[in-house]
């Protein structure tokens, strides 16, 4: 990873700010002869999109996402629209970048938010509605995940929401069509109709919460990721915690590893139909010796609450003089439960990026 | 990160296996004219190596330090050997390769190890004590965080296990002079007590258990890191990720941000002395947007248990046969109190690199 | 360099193809607080533009610049629009589509083009005016080059045509100022008015000839490039030979180098003024050990005739029958002419990257 | 390219200096499964070792080469030493480190040399015997050209002098099975008779000469390389400038090219055999767009004349005082002429690399 650009063979690169002409992402390296449609990539976005109920941001944003280049198609492709193997540009056009008043986010540092440590860093910073450090950046990272998704034949990858504020989900609850059931990605009926009175509340106080998200990629075939600083879990986690307001990432059983005996933790293995192991559990999640196991590959990651809240903060503004501070404007209260979306598009990325440089470095064995 | 190169201007490529003829590393990028003798070297290496009690692995190995190149002295110079600005190469030895019949680990596929995922990948692999995937490799890293160590002026890196299987330590105990004093890099004298019958019995019972490690960097200047895929916290997420066993890593409060309100998040800010804001509280972690506030820097990552353990459990052998395995042989009881230099070692070269590209892409404002 | 990105710390990705969309690319890692205007980009973009005299292609395209993100300007900056420090994405859309059959070119293979590799290599290609493999992709680079001039403090970036088909300029008659007179970038005004002939001639033929061209960047400070992979030469003879149609590249004395003994060959010194020796000669072209000695950097290439001609040449198509082939529509008679901005652009990009490393491995000293 | 590594998925870094402890190099990225033996990059590094005749250096090295890591046997690799996919390090102690008196190379600029570029850039230099800056570190590149070799099946590169100061080689007289018959790896019988008496001369007059090197890739798939910047022929560019004394490349008829008319470059095809095209001239060298055509890939490129010599020349000191200097010691008259092995080497590395990534990116078509 490097400034704005991630991955080696299936490399993203993404620019634009909250509030500039236009964001998107270059994707480069996609293998050539697949299939892709702007539809295709806008039903992504449509998922992440902000004002899609009470509880995002209330910026009123199509996100219609428009490819610039890397995709052909003519009569001898029946017509379809296949990647080339060039790079493939994505361009979000901003519409609602309401003109407002911004003397005050101008000048001050917002607690939580990178205002100071971009002035620190550049001596200057885009403002408005946060800039390059806006959350905003993640459509473009929703879009290159929807080119991703086409990379690795066969893998299914999914998130959903598993904790709000302190309230997780009941596990055993747990049912994927729910999670398009309710405005928070939550695989927990019950626990769907507890965040949405609690999130009501978080909401009128003028406050915010924290979440976590979990993402999993079950087909994924063993032998991705490599040793040591080409680790599948260690690209997991730059990528998950290169996500906005992201302040830790899991693999499998996670920091709950740490309390286990090697007996309760190993992962034993009976033999398998399929002339591979059957793993009789999954606390590695997936992943052993930094390579894919073949069993689902499981992230978690928590999201710390939205900075920008309506009760006073001390800070100080860019002259160094103490101010208190309120942060006014459109707000998700919860910003993890767009993180969603933007977790499988990571995952995605990292998951293409993967495959495609075991393919090239030991052929076609996975 | 690539395969098994980290860094961007400041490069650590490491090579070797447990068994092999040699480990080490090439340190590339690092500034000229730093003082470096292998003796300083070898300091940290010492920290790291086996056989120091009866808590970590009995191989006896000297974990000597060779530099091949990349630094001169004459007398112009003063006598001192300085780093040049070309590749340091370091080269350790391998000396305490037991021989040994490794007939069974050769067949067969230790749970929690990755001997069945380098069969998966690679088709064949070194399993003379993990080849690659050891934890040996790790000597490798800590001698790169020695150079790294030298890079940014006027830092401070810390690390300590903060827990032990369910045991966590009693922060208000913390005493930096305690990690030198037992031989679990615990802050905490009373928790170390504890850990000491707490291992034992773990030993007695051919287990093993996790642990949570915490580094800390003091004196990071405010501005290193970079949006949006060159994120400090990601690069240290990768960093920790990396390191055998470890299973997840958190930023400042971590997980625990989840469950916050914003208001309890927000690291409010006072006017400080030195015309930097003085923050009030560091849930963050030193962190915001993925560059440095000019706060401590505060990681922390869990280790699951040793995976080899004198119990039985289930397993499949090469040619899928279903079987019974204890795996014999010297072992770490707790492999996460040798990752406690580790730790400081990634910590070092993170910012390192870190610090050279700030340096390169906005001057000498940090 | 990797695929379509090159450059570590100052990077360009760029993206198109000749018919598509648009064009463009993302500048990444640019510094903050360089004033960078639309016009500026254009400037450059303007010299290179088709369709300008008889003896380029005659397609007919504004190339008109749009700055999408990486740029900000308030009262704070007295109203100057300045970089800052996150990526810039630059866009030029493509407007001179011309609806034309495209059937033979969709199914032949022509010589000297890239038809057939593409095809070998992806299986399917956009082969619309070439696609991605047109010349149409340097307006991206000239653009990007626009946002590099800016970074080296005080360097001057200056390229010609020196020679065009077996005819080389004479070296006495040079004069930058003559660049800017001819349809050529001519810095010899009697080879100018030959070349206005020869020209003519060739392009009456339907046939193309040939070119050469050297680029000098004066006022490069000692100590950009890197021994042994990073070396300043290195970078520019790939950037240059990456320029399409380009078949050699040369530093300073170049092949002609071959033939001298080493005491001709050598750059006597003198004690210069400033404290650094003063060159008696520059037969190194300002690059010794692939680091810069603060003479002229001087590089030349070649660049092959175009390869679109309207007499007929022995080809196959993609079915494999054998055919014969003459490439009708607009095309440059000696596409070298407008390789001189681009040449220009590519040696930007490569001291940007090599100024910003430096300034991070060693500091100011440059 | 970075610093001391380059390439991608098949990456290689060196390290050492002329007089230090080691060189060497870490193979990042081999496939698994290729056998390999130290003898055989022994037998790579014998015939770029010094002191094979007069013509070349006199220092006394064996070049003995030693696998630290990567390869494995054991009886079910039948014995045959494999690699494994890991970083495989290599290393070749130095031993005829003269103990001499360095004191005029330490404090004097040699021209021609990278004495004050290095000083320049880093402030201080490793100057026996040139350090990093001598071409001692090809020995480094020929180790890891042998492991490259492995890598593409079914290639042959072969590379000859073939010209010598000004006298080239006659191309009718070519024969591969000359090359191993005279000290200058010449394939003309003829010219190597002329040369042995032509560099005899040279050397009684102290002086040097420059050389011209060919280098053939024959058997490489069609498809390998990548647009814009992942160009076969500007890696190819890159690693032959990256060569010490280097100063010009050209793939196929390079400089030549630029006085044809379209008719005369292009390279006509007819049906093959193969179901690929048979191509009737090979002017463009093998590679199409930047990516390879199936033909002949046919670089050459230019060294300078050997700086180190016995007559007298202006120069500086470090103190910027002016003196008159003569390099005495060990040196080859013509430098080109152990380039032969080198070149091969880098030719190797950069087909390994693409050959990878074309496979990563597009499948096994290739």
């Amino acid at each position: 990873m490097s400034h704005n650009t991630f991955g080696h063979l299936f490399r993203v690169t993404t620019f634009g700010e909250s509030h500039g002409v236009a964001l998107g992402c270059v994707v480069d390296g996609c293998p050539p002869g697949l299939p892709l449609e702007a539809e295709e990539i806008q039903a992504e976005l449509d998922r992440r999109k902000p004002g899609q109920s009470r509880f995002t941001t209330q910026r009123r944003e199509p996100d219609q996402v428009k490819i610039l280049s890397g995709v052909f198609s003519d009569d001898r492709t029946g017509g379809r629209q296949l990647t080339t193997g060039t790079p493939i540009a994505l361009m979000i056009e901003n519409t609602d970048q309401r003109s407002k008043d911004y003397s005050e986010i101008r000048d001050s540092y917002r607690p939580g938010h990178a205002d100071y440590t971009y002035d620190a860093k550049y001596g200057l910073r885009d403002y408005r509605g946060g800039g390059r450090s806006s959350a905003r950046e993640t459509a473009a990272r929703v879009a290159a995940g929807a080119v991703a998704r086409k990379v690795v034949p066969g893998i299914t990858i999914r998130a959903a929401l598993v904790q709000m504020g302190p309230h997780a989900i009941d596990r055993a609850n747990w049912d994927w069509e729910e999670v398009g059931n309710n405005p928070f990605f939550c695989p927990d009926a019950n626990a769907a109709a507890l965040y949405e009175t609690y999130l009501d509340g978080i909401r009128k106080d003028g406050s915010s919460v924290g979440a976590v998200i979990e993402v999993i990629a079950e087909g994924v075939p063993p032998g991705l990721g490599a040793p040591i600083y080409g680790k599948l879990d260690a690209d997991l986690a730059a990528a998950m915690m290169s996500i906005n307001a992201v302040k830790g990432v899991e693999i499998g059983d996670g920091f709950a590893a740490a309390a286990l005996r090697g007996e309760d933790n190993a992962d034993e293995m009976r033999a398998g139909n399929d002339g591979r192991p059957r793993f009789l559990a999954n606390h590695a999640g997936g992943i052993l010796g930094g390579i894919s196991s073949g069993e689902p590959v499981v992230v978690r990651f928590a999201v710390k609450p939205t900075s920008s809240i309506l009760t006073p903060r001390q800070s100080v503004n860019r002259d160094g003089a103490e101010i208190d501070l309120i942060t006014k404007g459109r707000h998700d209260p919860c910003v993890g439960i767009r993180a969603v979306p933007v977790a499988e598009a990571m995952m995605a990325c990292v998951l293409a990026d993967h495959y495609l440089r075991h393919r090239g470095q030991v052929g076609e064995r996975a």
